[in-house]
């Protein structure tokens, strides 16, 4: 008789924005004369950029004609695309990348989720404590989270490293040394950034104890500071990291699907290529992304694309700003929203997280995510967004202002 | 230290389509002047519908304008398409399904090696010999398969079911019971279609033994007899059967990417809805089909959409009649290509797959694909497809009979 994989049951209930929607509903239903405004999402909402939007076009146009159509493609990617990666993102960054370390796929997510897959049940998992929900999930699933522990609300064989105010934010070296570390940066949720020194400390941790660092470069586009975009810049990751990006949060791709995952051909383990076996799975277990897609995010790096995405970026920092700054003059501790959409704020004393999302509905019928929907880390921190309009993020703040300034 | 999935060293190189454009090639190049013809292929080659190129022009103008721009979607798909499909493969065939057991995906190939992942590593797996595979690949990743046998060419812990000439190419209940059984009708390679009484037998025998059917049906829309186009026409198949479809050879989006897994919610294992399992995993490590691609493929199911797939299946299905006709005019025992654009032949007495290979390339200057690619009873036969031009179709059969008839 079928087994099921018996880790998906050892998983809890994923209710956070289930929780949130529900009761943003219920409050709206009793009280349909408030306007509420939705800063919690993670989720883009201005248009593609217009460079985007003539290549996909124009890509349409190839597909309905026997001349010019494609079908399969290399599940890898293009080459047009591989290559404008390899020498944008990269070379332009002094960071030596060949087009074939480059694998496309349909998002940052998919290949956060899968890349377990090429590594072994055994190994022991490092993660952030606020952290993006995937990697501790994907990990449950695979059996290398041990159980879960709904008094902690953690896992027992997950590596938790928390990042709070007074450790800046910053995941410090784990007592139990970890195979596979998680990190994020500019991290999701608490938008705090990393150096060049801390970045350096860690691939110099991983090198040491022949550990991979997974690292998830999705809101690279946001950093407006000196720190690195890309953890090749850090000397002797090659050996030991593997890099995700997406197009999903700098050219507006959370409904188009593109990203990618970078996997040095310096990546060895025993001998064995790393790079090889994700090109094993990545063929057998995909099959490419969309060519009219492809041709989209290759507009990305156009000239006229580029002007585009930094103006989207902007777009969406000014939102940080103006969250960041309103909310450090109501007298909230604030960080974030520097060099990512995401501004961390700490909730008043005496409240969770959960309170204060109720209060904030109740009072300035804002919504936002509260932090310990990220791990038991984010209690009594509050995460709000820039992906709103000007317009309502103004208008967010004032309120918010004017219920808790002093 | 970092372990690997050791899994993943077990696996052979995987070299039939890498094999064949060598061979190829060299021949090309020794011999400039041949017009090499390519009947291997099983990628569509004629444009998109034009109702799909429509649909996904008017996504792409959505998605410049910020009323209408979509972000992050329903990683299960958007109700437009769901429900499209719910209505029209199967409510008009009689199957009562409704839209919420339907995930929309990035392909059948996406779908059919990740499905695992909600499986049990314990569990048996059977497979049809010839076989697609990403089946048996995927199972040997998740470490189901056992050992690779270079000899035989077969993994120790898979059940095999050989399809050969002399039972129809038809599997046969195997001797050991398996958990997990793939079926693919139309079948890739052999073109063999399956009945209702057959696949009866193949849903009383997985329901008595609380084994699960893994029905890859990409190929429906090639039926032209009175046969299941999905495996949930058979009674009972909803409490054992999950369904793969795709919209990649009705609509030729092998380069544009949609397919969808049907999951009844009447299919249990120990009181678990499997559904819900592939839900949790759906929305954990995917995240939803591009807007554009769903509107392109909910274009397949308007009128004109119908029409002009009906259209393109036909086109496919002419050539392949050509292919039958032709190479049964030359002596060649043939079966395929009545529901399936995939003509499979018997190679001449005492040649293997690769001999014949070797000579249709010789002789005719026509290039198929080597049975035994697909497996050790593939051995002695030959995979001829309809997805060429009607011209070069018809050119490459008059050369297969100049040379080979009698």
């Amino acid at each position: 008789m079928i087994k099921i994989n018996e880790n998906y049951l050892k998983l809890p209930g994923s209710y956070l924005f289930s929780t949130i929607a529900k009761k943003v509903n219920e409050y709206g239903a009793a009280h349909p004369d408030k306007k509420i405004i939705r800063l919690g999402i993670g989720d883009v909402t201005r248009p593609l950029p217009k460079a985007v939007i003539e290549a996909m076009h124009k890509a349409v146009d190839e597909m309905a004609d026997a001349a010019t159509f494609r079908g399969y493609g290399p599940e890898q990617g293009y080459d047009f695309l591989r290559n404008a990666i390899a020498e944008n993102d990269y070379k332009a960054r002094g960071v030596d990348i060949s087009p074939e370390e480059i694998f496309v796929s349909d998002g940052a997510k998919s290949d956060c989720g899968n890349i377990g897959d090429i590594f072994g049940v055994d190994n022991v998992v490092a993660v952030c404590d606020p952290v993006y929900p995937v990697y501790v999930d994907t990990n449950a699933m695979a059996g290398r989270a041990g159980d879960y522990d709904p008094k902690t609300e953690t896992w027992t064989n997950l590596v938790y490293m928390p990042c709070l105010e007074e450790n800046g934010f910053m995941p410090q070296l784990p007592e139990r040394t970890p195979d596979i570390i998680y990190l994020c940066f500019p991290n999701n949720p608490s938008g705090a950034a990393i150096g060049y020194e801390e970045l350096r400390k860690w691939v110099e941790y991983a090198r040491a104890n022949g550990a991979v660092i997974l690292y998830d470069a999705a809101y690279e586009a946001y950093i407006t500071e000196n720190l690195p975009h890309s953890i090749f810049e850090i000397e002797g990751a090659k050996e030991c990291a593997i890099e995700f990006r997406s197009f999903s949060k700098n050219a507006g791709f959370t409904g188009t699907r593109c990203g990618f995952t970078l996997i040095p051909k310096e990546l060895e383990v025993n001998g064995v290529s790393v790079a090889s076996l994700w090109n094993r799975r990545h063929t057998t277990k995909f099959n490419g992304v969309p060519y009219i897609v492809q041709r989209g995010a290759e507009a990305v790096y156009s000239p006229e694309g580029k002007a585009q995405v930094r103006e989207l970026v902007d777009f969406y920092m000014n939102n940080a700003r103006v969250i960041r700054e309103g909310l450090a003059q109501a007298g909230f501790s604030v960080s974030g929203g520097v060099n990512s959409p995401y501004v961390w704020m700490k909730v008043p004393e005496g409240m969770t997280s959960w309170d204060f999302f109720d209060e904030l509905l109740d009072r300035a019928n804002v919504v936002g995510t509260p932090g310990s929907g990220f791990g038991p880390s984010g209690e009594g921190y509050f995460r709000l967004t820039g992906f709103g309009s000007a317009e309502a993020t103004i208008e967010a703040i004032e309120r918010i202002k004017n219920v808790f300034g002093k």
